[in-house]
């Protein structure tokens, strides 16, 4: 089976993704919002790029989420950050989040046979679910504009790690290219200190800058969360496989 | 000073490098090829990219370099393994050397103020040399068939490393992109077995499998080698700073 790791969405271009199960990652923080308003209950998490398509798609009972220049937009119920998706407020909604470059990774992905989205927060689910399927995967760091960007790197870095740690049958042979061995590595250098690795690359200093410490805080908790959303029919919905 | 690190030849080109410092990696085998050639007396290299390129420039006192799948060229001197470097008839030689992925990468970066060629041997070298002259600093990663070679990455890593442990005057402030973090940490995590890593990677289990076992422990030694190749009019030679 073979794992390949994407630095950007750019770099997807020149891969086949047909036949594989793509798992697109955002850590700061559009794949982290997504798995926790699915684990709070939320039914469904549209991600969509610009503020009209959000309120083309929205009906009067969803929720509107996404910001601009780091406000929340006018109109719109939620911002983008991951702590606001969490309350009891979540049970039963459709969110209509927008998010440039999720959405971009996802729309590279569309040839894929599955597309989950993957976080530190549900990496190991991610991990145990992509194999269980058999195909080919690729791990694809959403980055920031265009850019690779470290924390979605430290993820594919640790979605591989715990491949590499379950219990697999015999015949089934874990390939992976040049940049998962890189990614690996990085993860296992700082696994035991995400939080800080987190606060010290690009977003994640960014964020700090405009008051969402707490953001870094909630998405590197590693594997606090075992539920894997997974794109379908323009959705992101709780997947469950049938075994 | 901003140092970049750059994946691959193909990244290249969405980065101004003029101004720059550009630190050419291509650690199996071009640049420590070039690097271990200088160190033991050549006069120069000139990297080259076809075999007929090569014929051309050859002099009658120069040695040709090179090999294709694997085996010398005809009317070849010289492979393409470091090791055949390194004995006394280096002393005072030219030698033209073809190497695909190293001369496409010296020629993405002709814009730049300074190309040096850096390996695992020159890295700490390469590290002094580049913060002296005060220039932003591309570590630009040559890969294979533009991929991402996990090798050079880890080389970057290297270099990067070094920049940090030096002692740097207070105003001078190093400011890395989040490929530099990734490939930082992971050179801390592979450090004290580097040769095993090597031996782990794409270029380096290929290189095994056709009998080049010993390139890849030569390519480990991290240090070894004091000499910064500089690419300057068309030769690589070493470079001398005037302090």
């Amino acid at each position: 089976m073979h794992i390949d790791v994407i630095a950007s969405i750019n770099e997807a271009r020149a891969i086949d993704l047909s036949q594989r199960t793509v798992i697109v990652i955002d850590v700061l923080r559009a794949t982290s919002t997504i798995v926790t308003a699915l684990a709070h209950g939320a039914s469904g998490v549209i991600p969509v790029e610009t503020i009209g398509q959000a309120k083309q798609c929205a009906g009067t009972h969803d929720l509107l989420g996404g910001e601009r220049y780091c406000k929340k937009i006018p109109g719109f119920d939620l911002g983008n950050s991951p702590l606001e998706y969490t309350g009891a407020s979540m049970k039963g909604k459709r969110i209509i989040l927008t998010t440039t470059n999720g959405t971009r990774a996802i729309q590279k992905s569309l040839k894929a046979e599955y597309i989950f989205a993957g976080s530190l927060l549900n990496a190991k689910a991610c991990a145990m679910t992509a194999l269980k399927l058999r195909n080919d995967i690729a791990l694809l760091c959403a980055g920031t504009q265009d850019n690779f960007a470290f924390e979605d790197g430290i993820c594919a870095g640790m979605i591989l790690h715990e491949m590499l740690h379950l219990p697999l049958p015999s015949e089934l042979n874990l390939v992976y290219n040049d940049l998962g061995k890189m990614v690996l590595s990085a993860y296992r250098h700082h696994q035991d200190n995400m939080h800080m690795a987190l606060m010290d690359c690009a977003s994640g200093r960014r964020l700090m800058k405009i008051g969402y410490a707490q953001d870094i805080e909630h998405c590197a908790q590693l594997n606090a969360i075992s539920l894997v959303p997974r794109f379908d029919r323009h959705m992101m919905i709780p997947f469950s496989l049938a075994i």
